[in-house]
């Protein structure tokens, strides 16, 4: 199990934290995903390492920018 | 045809633009809702006035108040 944590930068409301984690969610491996709004943190839970790439590719998908 | 404009706290961004706009215009007769996020303003076009507790009813279910 690998735990990965970004900030993400543009997420105003419930909704936001909904779509970060349907996307983010949506990557191979992933077994849990914690948002939290205020800070911006998202912890990724995954069977295995997610890569840069990966992790950036579904912040976009879902309309957000990773910060860090 | 009536227009009705209400203003509605809470939205912060499209996410809750698009709860607004499902819930309000689920309400009889409704044929077009326009939000404007920033100003909170909402404008609803019906083919028969729409009651305070209509409007009131579909602002409470998308989760969000009107103030005016």
């Amino acid at each position: 199990m690998t735990s990965t944590t970004i900030t993400v930068s543009g997420m105003s409301c419930g909704h936001c934290v909904s779509s970060v984690k349907e996307e983010v969610g949506a990557l191979p491996g992933v077994q849990d995903v914690q948002v939290d709004l205020e800070s911006g943190r998202v912890t990724v839970d995954s069977s295995t390492p997610l890569s840069d790439e990966q992790l950036k590719t579904a912040i976009d998908e879902a309309g957000y920018e990773i910060v860090g």
